[in-house]
């Protein structure tokens, strides 16, 4: 059926009526004092968010021109710093450190698995050079989440290094404290946890970031920090900004502050057992290592039909959108986003969606209802 | 009054309710066949708007991305480059060329002034190392139209340069037929004759221009045209867009389409005439010289009161938001815009909303009324 499409995959995420109500306003001036007050507010729910004091900047553009702004804002050509790779967007943080120059040590971990921290420890013991490392916290190709907060506390041991992290599915979904973590960037995007359509992304910047910043000498200009850093202390930005886009973001932030941090936090892990739970109770692997799935994204093998197939049957019969595998991953997996505007009934409706899609394709050597059952149960649970 | 704003300022301009509708229908995945079906409609008509055979790439970002993005695909570090600059963003683009380590040579106008093609044939005609002219057409904080088919016949001339055009306030209000006048690279951006908010941006690249690109070597990632011309032919995008802007821009790509470019043409200069002559009536002198005014933008020297109060002087009495002036020009200019989404109506009543102001502030000479009925006499006339 057209027009009652629910989208379940990684991002876009679907978007509250609030949020685009907000969105279709009439834009105003961005030089004006009415879009200084969003600004202001805006920067304010951001830092809440990061649960940080530093600056949290908001850039026109996508998730990776936040991670490369993060990148080339704080390193210089031919610095070495270390990429951890265990899915795509380790791939393409790789290619970004690669293109600007930078001397890259990679830390890989098959897809699925995830990264050790134990072997970034051991690079940064061994070396005083590395100036950064990169890592991707939910792996949103994979559905991975890795260890970050072990990993920083690594990164904060060294003298050199700060930590760079893409938390682009986990910032809104899971607990990431900036700053009693130490992580000295993080880039996250408008389409996941912010419950809004995509178009903004945030980059913020520790203390020890700025440090980094002196020293740059990459070539930047419209993903120049600096520039960003100078207009949002007068609440301005120093390029036309996605004027809706913020009406947006304010809306979205204070749903965010609304329903508090725990309890988005809690609301994802219940939603990530049921997925986990109920996935396996009808016969379906989950990709991820077990203890390491993502809070914003599970990734399924179907065991004994064609990943897509499924995929498709659940989009035509039941109209909820699920992302495919990527890559050499296609056909072997489908993933649940599980991120951002989501509550129970989407959950119990998902999984009701893929039994039934099973069933129709003579697949499901489970009793139809088992799922959803499982999910029930498991939302019922108390989680903390 | 709250909520009864009217955009009279070079951008974001006002948006019509038939895009605000696009805008904010629920997103859809950006990876799906309906979504590709937006992308291969939405290009189609961008080549359509920039009378090229060429492909016009849609970038997540302001109009200062997508200049950045011409020019880092196109040149490589220590290119010489010649700039035009008669204007704040005359200035940008040479920030961001000597940012990237291009050897810059200024051609000079005073603002207010026309940039002399002259200057520019005479440097290409006796340096065959110039790879590139960036001008800016349209100077948006002057209110000045440069020369550009003329001084784009001069780059053709050469052997090595291309032609960068910064189109922000040209595309969408008068003729720029870039295949027609040999410009190579056009940047522009949506919240100016689209009709849109901001929030995506536009470049248009010729094949004299994706030659240049294979030499550059300048470091991108997220600005790489490469990436969006490989995923263009798949009617996709390298990084995840702005999806619902896309709703918007198909949308406003259409109401273009029915307008027609040669309507579109005609209704900016009848406006632009409207203005100048009622300005004129009332005794205020145009900042532009005389025959060089921009279609999209009028600058006015309000002869006996600092521009600054007469502009919030109309703000806050009619809640008509006009633009002051930047810089050195802050309380000696305002600006109207006169640009994408603006009907008969809009300059009858700006024109009303100024004199009514000066009436108020006991600054103006003329009967009040001298300048609607100016306004009027003009708008009845034919163009051409």
């Amino acid at each position: 059926m057209q027009e009652k499409l629910t989208l379940m995959i990684p991002g876009p995420t679907p978007v509250p009526e609030r949020v685009l109500n907000a969105l279709s306003k009439h834009p105003i001036g961005h030089r004006s004092p009415e879009f200084q007050e969003i600004i202001q507010k805006t920067s304010e729910l951001l830092k809440w968010l990061h649960q940080t004091e530093g600056d949290v900047l908001t850039i026109t553009g996508s998730g990776t021109a936040a991670m490369e702004a993060g990148i080339i804002n704080t390193l210089s050509k031919g610095d070495k710093v270390i990429c951890g790779e265990n899915g795509k967007f380790g791939e393409r943080w790789i290619k970004v450190a690669t293109a600007f120059g930078l001397d890259v040590i990679t830390v890989k971990a098959k897809w699925g698995e995830p990264l050790n921290p134990k072997s970034f420890q051991e690079i940064l013991e061994n070396d005083k050079q590395i100036r950064a490392v990169i890592v991707t916290h939910s792996e949103t190709s994979t559905g991975v989440i890795n260890d970050l907060q072990t990993i920083s506390k690594y990164v904060n041991s060294h003298e050199n290094a700060i930590m760079i992290a893409d938390c682009v599915t986990s910032i809104g979904a899971c607990n990431v404290p900036m700053d009693a973590w130490g992580i000295d960037v993080i880039a996250s995007g408008s389409q996941k946890g912010y419950m809004m359509p995509p178009g903004l992304s945030f980059v913020a910047m520790s203390e020890k970031a700025w440090l980094a910043n002196k020293r740059s000498d990459l070539p930047k200009f419209y993903l120049d920090l600096e520039l960003y850093k100078k207009t949002i202390i007068k609440d301005s930005s120093p390029f036309t900004p996605s004027v809706n886009l913020y009406f947006a973001l304010e809306e979205a932030l204070i749903m965010m502050k609304e329903e508090g941090l725990k309890s988005i936090f809690t609301r994802h892990k219940r939603h990530m057992n049921a997925i986990q739970e109920s996935m396996k109770s009808i016969g379906l692997k989950l990709f991820a290592k077990d203890g390491y799935g993502s809070p914003s994204i599970t990734s399924i093998i179907p065991s004994n039909i064609d990943a897509e197939i499924l995929r498709k049957s659940v989009k035509n019969d039941f109209d909820i959108l699920l992302a495919g595998g990527q890559d050499h991953l296609k056909g072997k997996i489908f993933r649940i986003g599980h991120l951002g505007f989501i509550n129970d009934r989407d959950i119990i409706t998902v999984v009701g969606a893929i039994e039934a899609s099973m069933d129709k394709l003579g697949v499901l050597n489970k009793k139809l209802g088992t799922g959803i059952s499982i999910a029930a149960k498991s939302l019922n649970r108390t989680v903390n």
